[in-house]
């Protein structure tokens, strides 16, 4: 009976703010039977400019909240706390943890046909060099042109997609890489794939764009697998529970999870998260 | 002696970010006997696009660790706070608490000839309506015109103000501010200033910017005269004392401070604000 209810449990899922559904969007689709848990720091968005220490803490914070809801495994979908604090949560608890850098970093070396790849994501993550440690653990060869592009974020939570600005930032930050020689191109920031077509076109077709959400999805899977976790019990007419929180008030991450996720985002309950 | 202690005392200037050294500098030279205690919530800046219990919450906090720097006066450099949160704070401490939008207000409606005058901020203080209330106060014929320019904020903390990004932003925001009739432009965030002459340019010379910072500083000013505690007696060859907090690391809100303030800021202290 034990386990049976440890692969009834909801897997935890967290992100600085709303990016982090594009990981959700994947696990939903990949992972159809599962419960999920997701919490979106809303009210101390962004993380990717903010210092080690203050990204360290606000993390710690929220896998103590995740822990309270019995959460049978941890998905960080947010690529700067997965390069800064990955390797701190886990010894903070035993709930398995996963984050989405080392998943993306995997695909990219192996789609990477002439070994040059780039990857674009926050300050923090560009900094941290971990995107470069992982693709090179693959393939030592492989040369990383790392760039950051703190404008991203903003420009994707104002919902700026198909904006003159937008175009403007992406030539700003990408020129440099579109005259490069990579043949890949990570999205290293869940807040990224919504920029996809944007990028895809200004980089050009033979580039191959990689989003670490859905490639994080499919090592969820072999990871409860693994770990005998998974939920593959489909009770008859049973749906999963989805459950949302949020740190700030509901209004503007109700939007953004409608525009994203293929199911209706009814509800979020607001958070007290430094109280964790 | 009591008294003397009291004058002696520092201001207390607080903002979400680095955006209200902007005021700092304009109390700096106009009030060139005071000590200051700042403090900048960069953990979790911004707070334009969170919601007023989230801005509310934050700003208790602030107000909260100020008194335990024996403040004799506060200052919200934040046009955000000031727009939602000044009346509840003020009910919170008994020390006396100015905003910037009122200042902001005042000389706008003064300054106005044909009674058109615009609004530029956050989506937060924008859609509190408050600098049209004060302005209406004044004169209750001035039309105002408002525009939440959400995106400024990050273009100023990355620097980008001679910047082709900057400039499609600037032109997507305040197309119809330039063909409307304003005659003044109220810079309704501490952020603003910074992008002065970029502003400046675009709306043309015959507009008349309104920084609110200034008018603030001798509101402050003012304030201290009133309740007799203008710190007057400058001492022979002392130089005030310039206490900077911060909720982040240090690193970026430095080189901030140095590009804005006429005095060289070496070091900033670390505050956990969550604990107050």
């Amino acid at each position: 009976m034990d386990i049976d209810y440890r692969k009834d449990a909801p897997i935890g899922v967290f992100d600085s703010g709303v990016g982090g559904l594009t990981v959700v969007r994947e696990i939903m689709q990949n992972l159809p039977n599962e419960n999920l848990v997701y919490f979106g720091d809303t009210a101390r968005v962004p993380y990717g400019s903010k210092s080690v220490d203050t990204i360290i803490r606000f993390s710690k914070q929220i896998v103590r909240f995740l822990q309270t809801k019995n959460v049978k495994a941890i998905v960080i979908a947010c690529n700067t706390v997965s390069a800064l604090a990955l390797d701190i949560l886990r010894k903070e608890t035993e709930i398995p943890i996963i984050g989405v850098v080392k998943p993306g970093a995997k695909v990219a070396a192996e789609v990477t046909k002439n070994k040059k790849v780039g990857i674009i994501g926050t300050e923090a993550t560009v900094k941290s060099g971990v995107y470069t440690k992982f693709i090179q653990q693959y393939h030592s060869d492989i040369e990383v042109l790392a760039k950051a592009c703190p404008l991203f974020v903003p420009l994707v939570e104002e919902g700026f997609v198909d904006n003159r600005i937008t175009s403007e930032a992406i030539d700003y930050y990408l020129h440099e890489m579109k005259q490069s020689e990579i043949d890949t191109l990570i999205l290293g920031c869940t807040h990224y794939p919504l920029l996809y077509n944007r990028v895809k076109s200004y980089m050009g077709e033979h580039i191959c764009l990689v989003n670490p959400a859905h490639e994080t999805a499919l090592e969820l899977k072999q990871l409860l697998q693994e770990k005998n976790l998974e939920n593959i019990q489909k009770k008859e007419g049973k749906i999963p529970t989805y459950d949302f929180y949020s740190s700030d008030a509901p209004v503007r991450f109700k939007a953004f999870a409608n525009s994203v996720l293929p199911y209706s985002v009814d509800w979020i309950e607001h958070i007290n998260i430094e109280e964790f």
